[in-house]
């Protein structure tokens, strides 16, 4: 884990995490947050669906941005103000997502913006979105 | 659960779920995506912080709006296009969380645009999103 | 669940547990310590190493001999004051592990000694390990 | 995440993971193990213990070090050939462990030996431990 501050940060700096996501991930999730929609845990439902399968939640997907955000870049410290996700494709069972977030823009009141990127082990991007957050100025 | 096609859903239909956020909650949320922020799992450290105690993750409050999209409004059958949320307010181990949505637009190519709101057991508001689903035109 | 005091437990008595590990169980122990260590849980990058494809965690492996001490031999009551494992072989999703335990010697201060040796479906040790606990003189 | 080879890892390094240890990780570390001890997870039979109440497993809190040597130092990469610890305080429900690793010896064939040492919210020292891992040599 590490820590940027406002002053500290620079436009450009990027950091990852990747977890190959299984149905345990999504099953689990689903206890959560109570999705019970079929298209995540039936799967003859999910085999009548366009997408053939069960997939991943888009919300677990984006969540990844979180940890990304929260530990590294900027890490502890930083509280999130708000994010937006589009979600361009799905998530299957197997899949293994890599969630890549970059710095692009400081802006006043401490304020930083990223863009995250999520793509699957194809290099499909399956989730863009953008995030503001509000770091600590200087180190204590 | 139930579902509403693109020509039955009506403007400013309203849908909610519910759910008292526990330590279990959080933790196994951390554990899914792997976010060790210490603000969400570390108490000496949240204590040092604004917050004064741990708090929950902000994606895992928001992503209950898939909850309400997925199995109530619009329903099984809905795909979720893209999803914008606001963080205004903590939410701390044992709040009771409400969540609503509320369909606010009917756009072209089936889509549909909701507001969502989710509040804590004092009426306040600690997240609101907008989300854009699309789903079937009529029922098959 | 069974219990011996130092008084009767024996050089050479045995005892064991076993269990298929699976994704779950990986995936789960991931979530509580916050590993991430791509190894346990990417794919693509777990097939580029040595393993070519994902292991489990030595400490969880090695985390049954509290099972077979806590439980068993000697059971509720010993106090665990030291342990020490060495890594022989990964152990793969699926695969069943045995793990057992052995007495080996009566220290004084009513503390004993046991080995351990944990295989896999095959008959491979993959870990091999040494314990040293307190136990009860007698029954109270 | 980050990930030392052989040749930039230096004595005296150090990295650290923590957390709140909470009913939750006991719970679920019994599960994944089945060591059903009841000093774990039964209230009376822990009231009557020298412990006074429930407390974590020693190998719950010993794992731990795998997350630092994992992820931090020396990182996705290396593998973990042997561990002891010594447990010398209990963990109960609700105390903060800081969990510190430090590179003390590198040894031949790319092995590197590590301390370290989990204390609680109050300071003490409640396990110590020592890890050989090996670590590639130089970056790919």
């Amino acid at each position: 884990m590490q820590s940027y501050t406002y002053d500290e940060i620079q436009i450009g700096q990027e950091a990852s995490v990747a977890k190959t996501i299984s149905e345990y991930d999504v099953y689990t999730f689903t206890g959560l947050i109570g999705d019970f929609n079929p298209v995540h845990i039936n799967t003859p439902h999910a085999e009548g669906t366009f997408f053939k399968e069960r997939i991943a939640h888009g919300m677990l997907i984006a969540s990844f941005v979180s940890t990304v955000l929260g530990m590294y870049l900027p890490g502890p410290g930083c509280v999130l103000i708000s994010n937006a996700e589009t979600f361009l494709a799905p998530v299957r069972f197997g899949d293994t997502i890599t969630v890549t977030c970059k710095v692009v823009e400081k802006l006043d009141k401490n304020r930083v913006k990223l863009e995250s990127r999520i793509t699957n082990q194809r290099g499909e991007v399956v989730v863009t979105g953008e995030s503001l957050v509000s770091i600590p100025k200087t180190k204590k």
